[in-house]
């Protein structure tokens, strides 16, 4: 029996409590050596000495000072902000073979939840149509249904196939909807292995009845959904903008929504919140979602159980498995939010 | 090659294009010797020769006389309203072997997606943050959702188990529910072996975190969910009621989701428009939808779908599959809307 | 709270053990008033008096005199054979509202489970490369696979598509094959709609890679697959004859496994068994199974379990929803075993 | 637009058209600049300068020269023989980011095929049945099945849960057995994400009717199922031997199965071929496969669709996402067959 490894847990701005369910913090004591694993962020200078026998820290952003040949034990950084550090030396982990992960994919699946409700939202005009029944003006029966739309058999487009986009698409799957997938990232055969068939923006664009637009913002993606891409879209389509504000032009998105080209819903804005004034507090074709779709109170221990799962693997001398690595190819080129 | 049978096709008040997609409008004229097949009511009078010869008669009530010894060669009544005939003297079908049918089924998928709609418009508090949104009181990211809850994993109830509910329950699938349901009209057998547990009403009610109301209105069922079942239900679940007001002390409903005992979502209410002061229209913790549910244009293609599958079935000599028979034990018990 | 039902339950030449597992013996005592219920045949004469205040009967045959007038509270017959009964006045059943039903499609699973098995004995030569290894000529790795292929994506047919088809269709989804059916007795529209391509004989038996023969034996269907078809059969394909030898000309399927012409798994033989010089017994090309299929001990149970569960919807008054209703169409074109 | 990456395709002792098919083989060349890509082994010596250039190395063994320092453009090295390279110096490729793959995983799915195809042809009795019709000795229906047992619901064990597993694992799906898996090199929690129930090894082997023995032989696994171990095997259960039997006692497994204690199917040998007198050959419950669960023809094209699908990620600047990469963790705790 070798001994429990020692791991720093650093929650702040999450909490103990938040991240882990009172399940996953026993499986967590039980197979780590906790250090710190209070809710205050941790002294870091009077912490040093724990730091330096650390086999992995838990954290919310990487200020433990230079990797360089520091913490001789450490097998992993894990990332629990929902994105990668910033502040790390990539390099120096990537030679020495330290894990540098991120628990981003525990949010996966309430997004995609959330990414399905306000699909269907939209495309069965349930937002409008309460909204009319509090006015006194809503139409019943047929004639209340003239611009809504079956899922069943559509044609589903993804702009970004990642944890989200593969959280969404068993639950698109009843619904046997053809789903094609653009993702610069991703190989075409990958993509036809998961089931989606790789697309160019373009096909994308006006091939898709309802269009999710999942992809995590980098460098080479800001405003990728301009206004002429998004003049694109079929006249009565349903776009979901769920991640992140930066694909998309925003004031296009806001003119051809207020115009009745397409509907769409939204979670994501440019700035947050909007101002009050803002023509998309208006707008009749628009479903407003305050960016709620990844901060359900339970789904953040998610985040926990992946954490729990991958430092068992670690505590047994494996390599994680649940949590998303960073790789030296891609994680340069993505946008800190 | 046996010559095609003559089916008589009333379709008012909806009409054939309502009914009928093309490519199913193709494969009945194909199938079937199509008498009438006009969107006006056929004039029943004139009408008698034709009748009499129909092997099949497709309509959306009976109107054509009485069946007794009338009728040698018919076959099949097919009902396209949504329910089964009222004024059709059913013993004598039964002892003459005339399939009485109805297309009800056919409404199925597009309930089951708008429940599910309705579902994650409540828990996921889609429809009140849209409100606030353009109120200009929204509240972001967690601190807005404080009340919601994911779909993953929670127990769901369904009262009732018809088409309805299974076509709901693949949509289910993927979250990984634990179904009860309860319908008096359906042995325990049978519902485990369609994969949800068999309970009391009780049970159902006050350990479901999403109640689907999906029972058709019976003679048995009146106001089935009176107020003391209703008080039941826990705090801060979701009542989706779908299929019908009839099963619901609408008062009570409307006290208890005012009150912020629970939400829900209403797509049928007792008195069609409810009155412009109705205090559901007020209630904060309702989504409203004037009975939109099943009527989607596309949607009515499915009823179609099933008539012209049955018919082929017909014209072969075989017994229909697909459209819903009425069965002597239970067609009397049925309220007709 | 009606009474429970007098159901008359004589299960020879099964037993009660055979026929109901204990779980399923204590809710048939809890849901209906079992008569007789022993494993000798009921002596018909003695019995009249229980016979008729019966509202079900559960049978291997009917020995129990005309229906006509007689058994007044008569609701269901539930032939437990494996087919439905012969010496019965269906006519009257239909016109007094009787269900006769049967317990075949308990038979399924487990007939469905060898059909797979016996596919892939084949498909993957496990019989011919075990008789190797016995007689040490067996060949190794990639030289004993060179007649193999694999069942992932290929084309498969089925010639009928009842309940052993319905059961089957399950289990090869995850290897992603194509499925065409060919069945006389169900129209285009309802095959397509359970997710298998309906084809003629000719392009079934000429486009299936492995091709199951499933179809019940009727009066239309002796040797269908004449000489002339057989030879249409794919050069290394897999044929797998379970339902029934009367579909197949078996001398011609005889000849043409022993030339080599493909491959075929066989349950079921024109006389069982066949003697012992048939040429079948030699051929390398063959899988024999001494009707084996359907009669595995603990599979009888879900004979009973159908049967339970029927009764317990006739004790709601209900109509059964599990058990195989003899169809007017159909019942008489049935060949009976 | 980037120029095509130089890969060297060395593929003996395959041969191009084994590894890939004809739609894969023009991907490939589309995708990269091909070096050698031909069936004979590529004396080294001579191509030097093509491999000092290549930014991947496709091989099926590694006898390039020492990583250290050379091929400067090195990303990948993908190893096609079905284990990972023996004689690399695999620190050197971890510091260097230089990504170690192997195409193991695209043999899991006819692997997978045939270990189901084994487990029904024991569960089922299809071997010996068809021994017995070949001597005259069968027994019909029930007489033949007393032994058999349906896959159904049955408790099922995997020793191992790697790519075999996993692909093996949706194939059992439609048959709803539990599934215990005992895996030392994964953690619970993965296992249970994974839908699958860990447990210790006395646990897995005394609790599953049907055992699946898939774990890749480790320095740590020598005859893990020891003699001790292989007597808690329930009486009449069936254990699959898949890989490796390096895992086993071969003795104890023959001696156990020959005594009738349970049944096996056995895929591997510890030496192959075993002699003619082994008695494993004439034990009447052992089903005998010479080593072909691996190697049909047509399966090898999966080895090649995972190259390609890598090399387009490698093409396009980004991590390798569906061959195996070998990890710092476990590589040198494999044995190499």
């Amino acid at each position: 029996m070798q001994p429990k490894p020692r791991v720093v847990v650093d929650p702040h701005f999450w909490s103990m409590d938040r991240l882990f369910s009172p399940a996953d913090r026993e499986r967590l004591e039980q197979t780590v050596d906790v250090v710190w694993g209070r809710d205050e962020p941790m002294p870091v200078e009077e912490a040093i000495p724990e730091l330096e026998t650390a086999e992995a820290i838990v954290c919310t952003s990487w200020r433990y000072g230079e990797v360089g040949e520091n913490f001789p034990d450490l097998r992993a950084i894990i990332d629990v902000s929902g994105g990668f550090p910033t502040a790390l030396d990539y390099e120096a982990c990537f030679t020495r073979g330290i894990h540098v992960l991120s628990a981003a994919p525990g949010f996966a699946r309430q997004v995609a939840e959330m990414s399905l409700g306000l699909a269907l939202a939209c495309s069965r005009g349930i937002v409008s149509a309460d909204r009319a029944m509090r006015a006194g003006t809503e139409q019943w029966l047929g004639a209340g249904n003239r611009d809504s739309f079956l899922l069943y058999g559509k044609p589903v487009g993804f702009l970004g196939f990642g944890s989200i986009a593969q959280a969404l698409q068993p639950l698109l799957a009843p619904f046997g909807c053809r789903i094609s997938a653009h993702d610069p990232w991703l190989g075409d055969g990958y993509l036809r292995r998961c089931g989606v068939e790789p697309v160019d923006l373009e096909t994308l664009v006006s091939g898709s009845r309802v269009l999710f637009v999942l992809a995590a913002p980098s460098v080479e993606n800001r405003a990728l959904l301009s206004r002429e891409v998004l003049e694109r879209i079929q006249p009565g389509a349903v776009l979901v903008l769920i991640s992140r504000a930066h694909v998309v032009d925003f004031d296009a998105l806001t003119d051809l929504v207020s115009d009745g080209r397409f509907r769409a819903a939204i979670d994501v804005f440019p700035a947050e919140p909007p101002p009050l004034d803002h023509p998309i507090r208006r707008a009749e074709g628009a479903v407003l979602s305050p960016h709620r779709a990844g901060s359900v109170p339970e789904g953040f221990w998610e985040l926990g159980e992946l954490v729990v799962d991958d430092l068992e693997m670690l505590a047994r001398g494996l390599p994680p498995r649940r949590l998303q690595p960073a790789a030296r190819e891609v994680v340069r080129r993505l946008v800190h939010p």
